[in-house]
């Protein structure tokens, strides 16, 4: 025996220069990761969070947070089964009594053997915790590996005074899925009943495939690694054609401009996606796919708009809960969420990667991969869970 | 890594001349096998099936019958998830926009990008099919391989005017269990409770064996492939003794004659059984066990009958409603269902093949094996799955 | 192929002197296990039991137990499922007339094929039953290695005059995690809000560490294998600091005399355990955990007392019934089964073994590690199992 493999190697071996991609089926290590929203974690509270295949415990400490892996050293029972917290700063294992210390990991003891040879000297697994925008975000990875929060976050999602607004849930399918639905320009056909769509005056094309110079990589060393996608450089199909007879039409308005209902996207490690001017011009969405495990992931959905008084901000919580959580975040992607369901089982034995059929369009997705590939800073594997 | 074999090949390798059958867990390539009744198809109609481990897309079209793998070249998601079909012999994918033709397969058009170099030039796989006696049919295979439907079914059944009734439904168990269950003379003993042994005139022996002649293997070239067993050469065994006492009887009426309360059986590639007077003098049941997948088979019942005249069929509905679907096809054979299910588990993992312990009688079973091995067209593989 | 090993061998071969405990997952193999209380099978009474991953017949004839493979030689379904029982001592398969006889597995006769070559000359398994204390043993293992059952339970346990009382249920979690929760002297931290503990006077440290001279082995040639733990010779902790201040407190009552709740344990081969004085002076608790498959096990809790007259025995089973199953087999051990099942998932592939992290107080465990694996008669394998 000795463990099966998490990726069957005669897939990665076969796709080239994004075989780091396919290898990251539970997503890349020593990246930072957005759990939760600020707001969901009061002081002194302990919640379970799941970050690429690890169970974490979450805890706010006198304002700050702490995330520690939820597994005893001892014997590898879930802390978060009974938490016997007798300190604020501690949690103490409900089987022996080992007793780890939140911020540090550190075995401070053990109730019943304070003279052990393992007080102090061991650690469980800790990762840094940091919030920004109303969001927590969790670095999963290797302590000589930190780097700063904005090398993983979209261009202008740090700005100022951008404010955020957002929801998350659980999604049926590898993270990569979401990622690359995302990021397709040619999925917006299966928009065609959203209810945004005639909520406001878009452009729906049946798709669009980039022209040259539309797709641009961004790799400078102290920013976000990631690709951009401009459609105002694309070339969008308005009418579906079958046997010489048009059978669909993408509408179009001639109160807007534009190829398509944002101007472009782009999509950046670890796995987020920035749409601009999307659901309307001013706003800009940032989503997250975030895995959990390798046939599930996290779906961090936020709007980011520029608010310079009090007054926008109310305005734009007042026209999030009335209109973009409705009609975009559950609406509009909803049908998403569905379609990255759908494909899942083609891509769980990995065999997707090598028998998928691609078109012209997808080269988009292509450089994504590779980039992935060349950028990301650790791949997940199964010895990462033990 | 690399895929897990379908079949345990140190099994395989133990059995001799009949290695093409243990290793046609997903059922043998290139045959014909029955999927529907006519009737249950309409114009129009979309139906999903699954046959040998495929997922089939079945609609019939100007009358006829068309049979497509349900899953998009591009990623691999079910057309059948959200069925686009803006034109009558077209499916377009819910997705992305590919559009398929049903008679030949071919990617005819991505809607959004009809200048693709794929359109016009891939084909989704498709599969023959034929209509014969109220069933569908789809050769299961390669386009190169496709015989004559006669070769597949056991003789008179497309004998002119007969006549044929039936009925459906899923069996846990690998269709190998269903064909030896059919087959197999030894297993009468667990009919001996049921409603039909009652309902008419039967022998009912507690089992029986073939004698020499009994048993003859049929191979002409331009005909189906079986494995005939003529009861009136069987030794019947009608008391059952334990420690020197009689325990239990096999009911004999002096009213008929006959070794079994059918006169023979055969069984025919790809899976299909014929039983000569059963229910009663003049009907002949034949049934398939179609390979849906390693643990599933479709078992489809039906009995024939010579109708000369339309009363004689009006006639044969009528019993075959009033008599022979309850007390046969549901009571007689819920017991053989029954059974075949029940000794899923032992065979589940291959070894079951080795580990069984035959008797005599089951020579008639050991030949339809070697037969099998001997003239099925292919065997249907985990590669064929993708 | 060929089949997947039981235990992970890279885990076995890194554990050193106690490797066959690591591949005992199904248990040991030629000792005797309880299955039943006496009084649950009735004469006549056909019963299914598992044991070591067995699927076994239980039948008492003329007041002996009887045990059974559930497998028919012929195509391996269980015989349970539809027993057809002829005879007293035999049992006939339901599928095609097998017939064998309980004393002794013997296929006696095929009910069709009476002259099979078969018949006289093949074998089912059967297994030695014995009745001691009210509970039946089965050894699982082969006919030429069965030693005497006195070998196979803890000292006292088969004395004249105790009188055992007790009951069983099924823990989701493999037997070796019961066994060593129960000898683990740390863990009674999690006992601290049972019931028990206020129901009569303890003493109740939050654990307590072996001291020299405490532990030993027993290992005589004709006696049962196990170790013992002497609770006078340890250091309990009474009181739990975390950063210098005491958090949580073991209490400890002016009434009573002892380290702990119990003056001792000892783990016995195939894997039984024997508490000292508890709940209360004055009796015994003999506690089985017996493997039924690699991921659950049979919890047989008894309790012993030494009964000179009838009145002991009836005062016994009215304080049994009133105060020890409701306070100690219920409540105290409910803890018990609980923490087994959620150690589970970390043991479950077998890494757990290396990667758990003991402290100074499990070398008790260890000790037992290797004295099954010194003493054990056979591993369950796989093989065993078809
Ligand atoms: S398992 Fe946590 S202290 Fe033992
Ligand atoms: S998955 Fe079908 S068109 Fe993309
Ligand atoms: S399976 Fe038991 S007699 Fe055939
Ligand atoms: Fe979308
Ligand atoms: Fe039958
Ligand atoms: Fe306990
Ligand atoms: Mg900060
Ligand atoms: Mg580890
Ligand atoms: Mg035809
Ligand atoms: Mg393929
Ligand atoms: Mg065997």
């Amino acid at each position: 025996m000795s463990e099966e493999p998490l990726v069957n190697p005669e897939v990665a071996n076969m796709v080239g220069d994004w075989k780091g991609y396919v290898e990251a089926k539970l997503g890349f290590r020593n990246h930072w990761y957005p759990v939760r929203f600020s707001k969901e974690l009061d002081e002194g509270e302990l919640q379970v969070i799941e970050l690429l295949g690890e169970r974490l415990l979450l805890k706010r400490i006198e304002g700050k947070v702490y995330a520690m892996r939820d597994r005893c050293l001892h014997r590898g029972v879930p802390l978060s089964r009974k938490p016997d917290c007798y300190t604020k700063d501690t949690i103490t294992c409900w089987y022996h009594g080992y007793t780890y210390r939140f911020q540090t990991g550190e075995l401070v003891n053990i109730l019943a053997v304070p003279e052990s040879r393992l007080c102090g000297r061991r650690k469980i697994v800790t990762y840094p915790c940091d919030e920004a925008k109303g969001l927590i975000f969790v670095f999963l990875g290797d302590e000589d590996q930190v780097h700063p929060l904005h090398r993983d976050v979209p261009p202008g999602f740090l700005d100022e005074n951008v404010r955020i607004l957002g929801k998350h849930r659980i999604v049926e399918s590898n993270w990569r899925l979401g990622a690359e639905n995302g990021f397709d320009t040619l999925h917006i056909f299966i928009h065609k009943d959203s209810t945004l769509r005639h909520f406001r005056e878009f452009n729906f094309p049946l798709g669009h495939t980039a022209l040259d110079g539309a797709v641009t990589t961004v790799e400078e060393e102290d920013g976000p690694k990631g690709v951009e996608d401009d459609f105002s450089k694309h070339n969008p199909v308005w009418e579906g054609v079958i046997d010489g007879s048009v059978v669909v039409k993408g509408p179009r308005s001639d109160k807007v401009q534009g190829t398509s209902a944002s101007v472009g996207t782009s999509i950046w490690l670890p796995g987020v996606l920035k749409v601009n001017s999307f659901p309307v011009p001013g706003l800009t969405q940032f989503e997250w796919y975030v895995p959990l495990d390798e046939k599930r992931h996290l779906y961090v959905q936020t709007l980011g708009q520029t608010c310079e008084t009090e007054e926008e901000w109310i305005d734009f919580q007042n026209k999030f809960e009335t209109h973009w959580k409705p009609h975009g975040l559950d609406g509009f992607n909803g049908d998403d969420i569905w379609a990255r369901e759908v494909t899942e089982p083609f891509y769980a034995d990995d065999y997707g990667w090598v028998d998928e059929m691609l078109c012209e369009p997808d080269s988009t997705i292509l450089e994504w991969r590779r980039l992935a590939s060349r950028h990301g800073r650790g791949i997940q594997t199964k010895q990462d869970l033990r």
